[in-house]
């Protein structure tokens, strides 16, 4: 949405909102409370246009009143105001999340997939086991959400586990308390050949869907990492993003610190203006590719099981995590 | 990809393919000979650049060589070449059919479910026609490929046929030879209550992303038409276009003219700069709700089955469609 659409939204809005009729001096006042940079002469002609529009109407000298289709209007574009886009949930959880890997504290983001307890079956929790062996995890980490707890938008059932995966945009926001800004560009399916990245298969931009990238290749069956950890042959999430090129040095050494503590999740990090695995990168960036935090739970749905996964559903305390390998006793101690 | 690193890239795939040293002035005319509006200066410019990132290397007069380094450069950029986003297909596809809708002739473009035989079950077939009954699906028209037959990169192996349904850029390409430009700016899923459309709940752009959405929404299983068509309340799939305000009354026409031969797809249409489910629309355009075309085939994902589907896979004669209640007589021959 372009900036005068977002004014003329705003306005309508307001007066919504209000349900009376409103000055231009009042819808202006309201306008810059709500943190918008406008002008009363500017409100004054946006209203003159949505008057002709038939969206608001003139009551003289007290102000405007909004039509039955001005209020469709208001309603429609709050409608959408629901579906973000992943870029902005990206930078949402960036901002949210506070893990210091120094202090080994604060918290971390996680994608969260609600799995019936029963489907833990031997050959499942093996597969999973050695997706993190692999390496083709963001770390090695998991935590565990109990029937009846809560995270994010999600309540575990009766008889089901919240899995609870660490989240890759955990590196971005440990980046950014360093004064490193992450551009997150897309999603996509990375195939590989004798254990070897060769080449992205299919990408989705973060800026220009709803849902993420990540989840969609693995609910759509296209991802294989029963192939990538069996014979090296498969098809594994990854992330594409870019540092200012000047930063490398200082994602370098990030990633090992995370590396070291469980939550690595580098796949490789180009040189300056390099292009990386065909994608082109800008004179002043360097590109990376970031593995998958929902990669291991891929196994589920390979395995003829139709999972709910939400990526970035919330945060979790760094304390709370446990390594991959201890999931099966975990799941024991709820049985 | 930016219109400096393409010019960069294009003399390394030039260096790459000859193979051997090539003057700035063979260079250009090479570049030029591919319809590249470049001059040998700015050749000798990037020249410079790549000698010191060490993608080539100068023989003097004679010219530049290609270095493994920037071999390895050009190969990669050639892989990115291989993920074409959708709206760049969409655009190909548009150009490519020829179908007049007056003269009831030429070829439309259809998106390719390939299906075994014996899934075919009754219910299914029941269901689907429904799809077709209720309209959320682009016109009532199908084709089918037999085993051994091929429709873009699909061939229907032994046991199964391939399903043509019309796919809704169809539309564009009869709009296109009237002068009208069609914008497809994302696929998304609708929410229907009673029946009745009420908001988009996930969407993906047509430029962010290389494959289909609606594929994607379909084989990930958040499409719902068992809803749509037994309660009224469901999940279709949609694309949202915009036309220019100006063309209003053609597309209205063009759209009542398809629907009365079996390819009606127009779900809604807005008015001048009017926002439509909450999707703000430029000031000379209008914005359109067009029904998805693959919808039909989500039949077998609700019900269990797990297919393999191409959107905008071909083209078919429109003299080689038939109506969807003909689907069970057509097979039934086939077995």
């Amino acid at each position: 949405m372009d900036k005068r659409q977002k004014k003329r939204l705003a306005i309508l809005d307001a007066l919504s909102r209000s349900g009376q009729v409103l000055s231009s001096t009042r819808i202006t006042e309201l306008l810059i409370g709500q943190g918008m940079d406008i002008s009363e002469r500017s409100v004054r002609i946006y209203l003159g246009e949505l008057d002709k529009e038939g969206f608001t109407e003139s009551h003289g000298r007290r102000g405007r009143l909004i039509t039955e289709k001005g209020k469709h209007e208001a309603d429609a574009s709050r409608v959408l105001e629901g579906i973000g886009l992943l870029s902005g949930k990206i930078d949402a959880m960036t901002y949210r999340m506070d893990f210091d890997p120094a202090l080994r504290r604060g918290t971390v983001v996680v994608n969260v997939s609600v799995i019936p307890l029963d489907a833990f079956t031997t050959e499942r929790l093996e597969l999973i086991e050695m997706v993190f062996a692999e390496g083709y995890s963001m770390g090695t980490m998991l935590s565990l959400f109990s029937p009846g707890e809560t995270c994010g938008s999600f309540t575990v059932p009766e008889g089901h586990v919240g899995v609870g995966t660490v989240c890759s945009i955990t590196l971005n926001g440990v980046l950014l308390r360093r004064g490193v800004p992450t551009s997150s560009r897309f999603g996509g399916l990375i195939e590989l050949r004798d254990g070897a990245p060769s080449r992205f298969v299919d990408i989705i931009h973060y800026d220009g869907t709803s849902i993420d990238p990540l989840v969609v290749f693995i609910r759509s069956g296209m991802a294989d990492y029963i192939g990538a950890v069996t014979t090296g042959n498969g098809r594994i999430g990854a992330s594409f993003r870019e540092f200012p090129a000047d930063s490398v040095e200082t994602v370098r050494s990030i990633s090992k610190q995370l590396e070291a503590i469980g939550l690595g999740s580098l796949l490789c990090l180009g040189n300056r203006g390099q292009s990386l695995y065909g994608v082109a990168v800008g004179p002043q960036r360097v590109g990376a590719i970031i593995i998958g935090g929902l990669n291991p739970m891929s196994i589920f749905e390979e395995t003829g099981l139709r999972i709910r996964s939400g990526a970035m559903s919330g945060l979790v305390d760094f304390n709370n995590l446990f390594h991959n390998t201890e999931l099966k006793d975990r799941l024991a101690a709820l049985r």
